[in-house]
């Protein structure tokens, strides 16, 4: 922790522009994101930018009317992006404050696409959700003084990065734990991405709640995959194919609990007599079908990461950057003991 | 159908302002939303602006940056809300427009302030999902030539407002058909709102099926309420306690399906064997759950809606300005003949 990325140096846009070779209005062009650029000038200009830490002072937002954030998913998915959405939307309203949203999803928007539209709009900032910036693309925020806030997280973000999570470790222990509480000794677990950071946590609060309470677990039954419905279905089969099959599932969202559960109906297994099943967010959908599932308080986190972009905004420093909040076990209707 | 209200008339700004007794520049502020006007002196503008059907010639966005939609929710709900967002996300996309999302939610954001806020921010257009402007609200973007487009519809709009729908009284009709057709003769239904146009579509669908296969209905098994799964839960149990209770139910939603599919887990009906159960809308999650559904195409109803909108803005006049997609039966596992 050294204050070298934090205090930026006082390069004027002259000295930019002199040491890109190119004009003033060159320089100002590619920091508003202007499209009349050559791509190579534009990479010249930005390197050059990134070597002196450039930050324009903020000018406040380019347009006329309320500010506006602009809300970036890498893909909306299902009712959990709702969720995000509906807590970043009431935040923004209290604060008088309007949300651009954008789906980069796949193929529908390069990513510097978008980037380059953010810095044309100058926003009061911008929320990513489960989607991460290059340091080239973060550079190009913070030259234009544009902050960001990152919720939930895919890797592990540079340490200076505001970001707000859950606390996916307490999920995955509280899980497994109520399930080993009601007795299961074999508990197939469907995780996401093992590169992606909430599913390695809640897959060590597995192996942990298994190591508190003195039971082996066995890796075979830990899969990794996504969080969609599908994966669910996939491994949820294969994992009660097993000779020795599971006789509980912790599934790594609700929806996908929903493709575990279809697999069961499938192959003829009751819920809760004959696998019991845990999903994860506590999507309202959970309440109708009875699902067992641990509460990520998404519209929660939702809310504290856009009052924490506006504030910082605002020049405001937040008093804490990294913002994990609580995960708790909501029983329902898909967990019993095993059948002796 | 007079051309009267097509052609506008030629009053000038200063016409305007000289007939609501204030200076040129008011007049211009009010058009543009800006809020340093006192609301009666707001209200003197609007009112002759109206009597005028001024419009003021489209200046373009007022920002820098790609161009801008407005997308402005009544209320966000379920997964039904994100088929639209992404269908309009995406068409917007390839556009090359920006999206900037509002869910007006009850308390959360006035109209009339949401209002103000898209008169300054001058969009390409608003898309609106299931709410209705006031005429006098309606006339203020039209005198600011900011055109917009309805995304189904909650009652009857006024013939010239451009609107997307899908056919509910066929989604209705198909829907009882294949419940008649499986043998049902006492056929539960659950409508939205009775004065929401797209529920009483669907209630005549429902009729008509019963009239085309000689089957009479009983009005005591047509329930109004809303979307929400609650509806679903209250109503679906009030018909299984009928004495004569009805062997299937064909629900307003996908969400308002899981409410009546609880009240069933609850008193032991099986679906099913016991009770057909129908939901609308065919959200993603209705594979997993393997629900026979009506599929309403959301993400093409956003799309042409979005493009329609676009082309608008344009200056282009839409072949249609009233649009109907086809909706279709979609048989899952939640649909059988009754038990004999």
């Amino acid at each position: 922790m050294t204050d070298k990325a934090v205090v930026p140096t006082r390069a004027t846009i002259g000295v930019i522009a002199e040491e890109a070779g190119v004009s003033v209005p060159t320089v100002s062009k590619v920091l508003n994101g202007r499209p009349d650029v050559s791509a190579q000038t534009r990479e010249r200009v930005e390197t050059v930018l990134a070597r002196h830490s450039y930050r324009r002072r903020s000018r406040g937002p380019a347009r006329s009317g309320p500010p506006l954030i602009d809300l970036c998913f890498h893909e909306l998915g299902t009712e959990w992006g709702l969720e995000i959405i509906q807590g970043v939307e009431r935040a923004a309203s209290d604060l008088g404050v309007g949300v651009v949203l954008t789906e980069l999803g796949g193929k529908h928007r390069p990513e510097q696409e978008w980037l380059d539209a953010v810095l044309a709009r100058r926003p009061l900032g911008v929320l990513l959700v489960m989607s991460s910036l290059s340091a080239a693309q973060r550079h190009q925020l913070e030259s234009r003084s544009i902050p960001f806030v990152v919720i939930d997280t895919e890797g592990e973000p540079p340490k200076d990065v505001p970001t707000v999570g859950s606390n996916n470790w307490n999920g995955g222990f509280a899980a497994t734990q109520h399930l080993l509480e009601l007795g299961h000794r074999r508990i197939g677990m469907i995780s996401g991405p093992d590169d992606v950071l909430c599913s390695r946590a809640r897959v060590d609060g597995y192996r942990s709640a298994h190591a508190e309470a003195g039971v082996p677990y066995d890796p075979q039954l830990v899969r990794w995959g996504n969080f969609d419905a599908g994966k669910g279905y996939v491994h949820g089969r294969d994992l009660m194919m097993l000779p020795d099959r599971p006789t509980a599932v912790f599934a790594g969202s609700d929806v996908q609990a929903l493709g575990v559960m279809r697999a069961a109906r499938e192959l003829e297994l009751r819920i809760p007599e004959d696998l019991s099943v845990v999903g994860y967010d506590n999507l309202p959908l959970t309440e109708w079908l009875g699902i067992t599932t641990i509460e990520q308080p998404l519209r929660a986190m939702a809310r504290t990461a856009t009052q924490m972009l506006v504030a910082l905004a605002r020049g405001e420093e937040p008093p804490l950057r990294r913002v994990d909040l609580a995960t708790r076990l909501v029983t329902r209707e898909t967990t019993a003991a095993p059948l002796a």
